[in-house]
């Protein structure tokens, strides 16, 4: 019999300036790596075009998402701009770590840092930069969703939200995509080998011990 | 301008069970990794067949290693089967992790237990393990470079050995070539991109607050 690593599922915090391509890479990861899933997000902002209720997000009111954070039910959640509200469910989260499956979370940097001040959980974080402010205003141009005044307000965001690089964990430049997502893939696969997340550690003992 | 991250050279303390493929892979990784280099080991013993001194280890007599060991030149030093030292020198480490390259050093489960306990050394840590003792066998059994005698020897070590996993940061199970290749692969770039490790990030944060 040949004996088989199986490690705890991690919860993978990723972050990083909108328009760092952050959402392409997860998407590439997601589609790319087995046993790795995503984990949905609330948010009472207005569904774009194209995005799907129960895919993209949970679209859903003020009252509700008010509501859930009453009930506790979130692991963390944050008001983005002073407008919308975005959260992350324990729900969406735990049992799939339980069932030994990496689980990312695209959380804004806001949200990033709660969680990291909070210190109760347990995860890896991951901040994506872009290799220049100059090149995060083109992204912003070129993906032609917000309107010059938009911009300027996302590029002093993103100028302000470099400085916590600090405190994360793993930090990618993803200035060609091939290789931020080689990158992100190269994070991912070497929390499995950690020996501290192993849940067959005593079993390869015995494997070993028995032959 | 775009940012490159520089990161501070790391020490990978790669160690496994005789017969483990640990050399073959190093070997694979060396080749193919950019900015990896091998620590090259001290020991007493006769070079094998092919081996190159200077190249595979620095073959030195027991009076030259015993006087490296009383002027502390060593990081770590063994006596392997109460026979023959081993032994890695400062020299052959320090400089190339201050030159920002990633070195590999190849030793065996007592002598990286050792440095462990000693504590004085900052190093990842990387334990590959057969799939099973039954394959061990057969693959010392086809290298054909030991008695039977010597073989049964090298299996009881090993299933003493396996018992140290639980002291090493990482573990890799070399069942397929290829795929714990890859997996080495990933715990070398992964710590790549630690921020801890960063050596520019004052240059980052300077880099985005200036454009």
């Amino acid at each position: 019999m040949k004996i088989n690593l199986k490690h705890k599922g991690e919860l993978f915090i990723i972050s990083a300036p909108s328009g760092s391509g952050k959402s392409t890479l997860i998407k590439l990861l997601l589609e790319q790596v087995e046993n790795l899933e995503y984990s949905i997000s609330y948010t009472t902002r207005e569904p774009r075009k194209g995005e799907v209720n129960g895919k993209d997000y949970f679209f859903v009111s003020e009252k509700e998402f008010e509501k859930m954070i009453e009930s506790n039910e979130f692991i963390e959640y944050a008001r983005v701009f002073d407008k919308f509200y975005y959260g992350t469910a324990k729900k969406q989260v735990y049992s799939r770590i339980e069932q030994g499956k990496d689980v990312i979370m695209d959380i804004d940097v806001q949200g990033a840092y709660q969680i990291m001040e909070k210190g109760n959980l347990d995860f890896t974080s991951i901040f994506i930069i872009p290799p220049s402010i100059e090149e995060l205003k083109k992204r912003l141009i070129d993906r032609g969703r917000d309107s010059m005044e938009e911009i300027e307000k996302r590029l002093i965001t993103a100028k302000n939200e470099i400085k916590y690089l600090r405190y994360f964990d793993y930090v990618v430049v993803n200035d060609i995509l091939e290789e931020a997502l080689s990158s992100l893939k190269s994070i991912i696969f070497s929390e499995r080998h950690k020996v501290k997340r192993l849940v067959n550690e005593e079993e390869i003992y015995k494997h070993f011990a028995e032959e």
